[in-house]
């Protein structure tokens, strides 16, 4: 059809396989294995059908006001979307917008590729080094842009803020952005850097450690200038994206500080001892600062193990991609879910030695 | 800074005036006066907290299969996304991707031009004729595709299906986007249309008829081959934009008929009602098929008319542009409010007589 002509054609991007079968053992979305905070079931008895008739706050004021509370900025300093995917697209659409490539690294969140393909932002991948770590003397060349994950997805590997720092120090005249969608299973917040850069935006999500995936919450946190060119282009595209429910919700993801350290530190407890496991069972892997880990057996191929685990209901995830097509991503569940996988692992490799 | 020559600049759309004051009369916003369908109370009280910390169906399942079965369509015929703003945003940027300048009337939706902006589509305004009507005729010339709404905002003049099936006939070759917002007020759905024209875009939104502005639900309807282009597009942006709550909450607008119908039955009784008192004052004003009246006083200008109701504490809209800064927009309230702003104005204007 001639119409066609006129269509903005893209590859297709297939989300992960989102399995719902009774018994089965989710590790495949690094969703976290525990309830969101107590204080949501009151919030949820507190929604008003009669108020759903009414438009939400366009500027989302009492969750970005509690943001800004907890992280200590200007509430001018933040940023909220539908999910840290949302807030990454329209940080792409604003502020990689030059002629140059921007940067990322070539093992990392699937989705920076897919938004430059979007929106036709030239992109240059640099390789991680042998052992997955950014190189930062690869960011030193000229660029449109630096985006990276801090963790790095899939591989889970923490970057200490002196390198986050340096490639700053070599990209004054770009946006950088530090995707930290992980970085409270143990890594440092980059945020006390944007009192020294105001190029610097940190993204962050509710979608990990505050357990509200299903609620699409995202946030960027940057200089007051960064924030407004975020802003008009969002105003520019949907001005009520964050709905009713979501702003009642949302906010008790940060009321409630102890019980978020309790199921972080819970999440981090079990990683690490999923690790001293995996290691005995002939795993391999990053020392992960995420809640996941990604691991690769020394002698069974990743493929196999995948669909050994899918057939026994436990789902992790697997890409055929170069470099990381040995590898497993599993998410940190509960204690007995890790139980129950590493059983099976332990039965499964034993008969096959 | 030398980062923000990279940055995309767009001049920042101001959303409408979201006063929040006790005892105000809102009619600034085409919200619905009454509250959505009963249903959704036990679907509030049906949402678990523990469910949050999942992600959402990214295809949007149940609510996708809910309109398609409401509808007579296929699933793979209706995109849901959240409002008909993120619709829309998504189909300009799907489907407006030629050389050739966009058409949509002068006097219309005011958003259409923000979003080609954003996009860097060009565009090109047809004046509507002097009673505010759309002229076929104008949407005959060489185009990258058309939109209009119908009823058209903020006029409320509804065009009958033979004059959106000529706008079609003339446009074989490109993408033509009926944004039908206020269509359940009176309106007919272009929906038979998309049987023969594969390139025709249907836009609806729960926020006006089916009285949940605050969740942010619009849709669209298409041929298959339109609504796969669309999605291909909102994955490649998204995958998650409809949260759990939302789809929840969602399906109730549409499984309770009877109550839409009572309370749209209910507007349009009132909206009739309003006119005939509105005449009486001296206003004149178009024919609305919409849940608002777009009116002009035959002696009192308009802005001096905002201003009286705005320190009264009743809200309307006014826009100072060209060709329509002589009218107000006035929102189909309760019966209870609107008897409250038509006491106002029958004084108001008797004192200046």
């Amino acid at each position: 059809m001639k119409w066609e002509e006129n269509v903005r054609r893209v590859i297709p991007y297939v989300p992960g396989e989102q399995p719902n079968q009774p018994d089965m053992i989710k590790l495949n979305t690094n969703e976290c294995p525990y309830p969101p905070a107590p204080g949501v079931q009151a919030a949820i008895e507190a929604l008003r059908p009669q108020d759903l008739r009414l438009y939400p706050d366009p500027g989302a004021e009492t969750l970005t006001r509690e943001l800004a509370d907890y992280y200590g900025v200007k509430k001018e300093q933040v940023f909220v979307g539908v999910g840290s995917d949302d807030v990454l697209a329209m940080a792409f659409l604003t502020f990689f917008n030059g002629d140059r490539p921007i940067l990322f690294p070539d093992v990392t969140y699937s989705f920076y590729d897919v938004w430059a393909q979007l929106y036709r932002i030239p992109y240059e991948t640099c390789p991680l080094d042998e052992t997955f770590h950014i190189r930062p003397e690869d960011y030193r060349r000229p660029n449109g842009g630096v985006i990276f994950p801090n963790p790095n997805a899939p591989t889970g590997i923490y970057e200490p803020l002196k390198v986050v720092e340096e490639i700053l120090q070599a990209n004054r005249d770009v946006v950088v952005i530090v995707d930290e969608a992980y970085i409270d299973f143990g890594g440092k917040c980059a945020l006390p850097l944007i009192q020294k850069y105001d190029n610097l935006l940190v993204v962050q999500t509710f979608s990990k450690s505050r357990a509200m995936a299903g609620l699409r919450v995202g946030f960027a946190m940057g200089s007051e200038k960064l924030i407004r060119y975020l802003s008009d282009v969002k105003f520019s595209f949907n001005s009520y994206t964050i709905n009713r429910p979501t702003l009642a919700l949302g906010v008790e993801a940060l009321r409630d500080e102890a019980y978020f350290r309790e199921i972080t530190g819970r999440i981090v407890a079990t990683r690490e001892r999923v690790k001293r496991a995996l290691r005995e069972l002939g795993f391999v892997f990053p020392d992960s600062m995420a809640n996941f880990i990604f691991a690769s057996h020394e002698r069974i191929p990743a493929q196999q193990i995948f669909q050994a685990l899918k057939e026994r209901n436990i789902y992790v995830r697997h890409w055929d991609r170069p470099r990381i097509r040995n590898f497993l991503r599993i998410t940190i569940g509960t204690d007995e879910e890790m139980d129950i996988l590493l059983a099976f692992l332990g039965e499964y490799i034993r008969e096959r030695t």
